[in-house]
């Protein structure tokens, strides 16, 4: 499938690092846009929405929010940045956090392609979760020239490998949601690394890969003799 | 062993709620103390024994603090109370929390007594790690009084079962240590449920007996079909 990708005007004042792009299909009518598969849930779930752009363009990193810092989310690809741009454009200073912190937000580094891509296949799996909208002909198509057939109701949690409900989006516990954007391997992010899973999941994975993960749950079940 | 049990006046100018008891064994020498087996710990190790005080006795618990709420931890046996007691005690507003915050700290209730058998526990698997400091004598024998036999070295992460060092306790990461007090089943604040375990393990059990969470694990390898 080819994209538009003609440059978008931001209305951020920002000093800009990258171009924003449309992501319509080449040729396409009407404005640019750069989240053309959005325009749907945008309205049934914004909500949804919103996270699917967040978790795929932005660091998390509550704990490193401060005065001296900076904001507690940015760009991903403002990570790609060395200490000095990060703080002419951003405002952000890097220096004074602690290394172990640095390296944690460089880790979360991708390029503005990759994170565009992790939003269309974040959307792309949000549609097949059991119990979800179901999407606009011209928005499933566009999905599956990207990424292939969609098959309702198959998106499991990548960790655990069961079925994800859309209905979980809407269970907050303690002021968190239920489903959380997840990583086979926590320091690769582009579109085959990502996916959904359960928060508990994501926690306990942690940082290691899934892999790994997997690996450390089998050791343990063996020194506990768990019907091994 | 019988202990001492004789009251003892605290400093504190809260209405108290228990009368703290000494714990030395009875006829003893000298003045009443409350955590007698600490004495050493507080000198070579002065941070493991205030943990080990403080996760014996309080609950944890810094997303509830606020100003309408409290402080951000309280002595466990003030978990049973009931909120008027709790605000008239404590200056603590139970009330003014979620629901589900209010159970979480509830959970944490425990007697008085078990918080200090805790405390004694904790001390006889501490001294149990390797790379631990050698008790003095006189605390060797009243933990071996308490709980048995010690066997140097022996003490294991009550999740992974993989042997702890003390030397864990001073790798903080991010502020935090690796090694966290740790429960069997979450909802049981007592010695025989209590002991220590890393921290990457204790996040993983989460809420969960570790009944369950083996269970859980089991279930996740059986699903990625990982050398079952």
């Amino acid at each position: 499938m080819k994209l538009c990708l003609k440059p978008i005007q931001t209305r951020s004042r920002e000093e800009r690092v990258i171009v924003r792009c449309c992501y319509k299909e080449e040729g396409h009518i009407g404005s640019c846009e750069e989240f053309p598969y959005l325009s749907h849930l945008n309205v049934v779930a914004p909500r949804v929405a919103n996270k699917i752009k967040r978790d795929a363009t932005k660091t998390t990193g509550a704990a490193w929010k401060s005065e001296d810092a900076g904001p507690n989310r940015i760009d991903r690809w403002a990570m790609l940045l060395n200490e000095e741009e990060l703080l002419k454009k951003y405002k952000v200073n890097l220096s004074v956090l602690k290394p172990s912190v640095q390296a944690k937000l460089r880790e979360k580094a991708a390029t503005y392609e990759d994170c565009m891509n992790v939003a269309a296949k974040l959307t792309f799996l949000v549609y097949q979760m059991k119990d979800a909208p179901t999407p606009p002909d011209l928005i499933h198509s566009y999905l599956e020239n990207h990424f292939g057939l969609m098959s309702f109701g198959s998106t499991k949690c990548i960790i655990c490998k069961d079925y994800l409900s859309f209905a979980l989006f809407d269970e907050a516990k303690r002021g968190r949601a239920h489903i959380e954007t997840a990583h086979a391997n926590p320091r690769i992010h582009n579109p085959e690394n990502v996916g959904f899973a359960h928060r508990e999941c994501n926690i306990a994975q942690g940082n290691r890969t899934l892999d790994e993960f997997y690996e450390w749950m089998y050791k343990i079940l063996q020194r506990v003799e768990w019907k091994l």
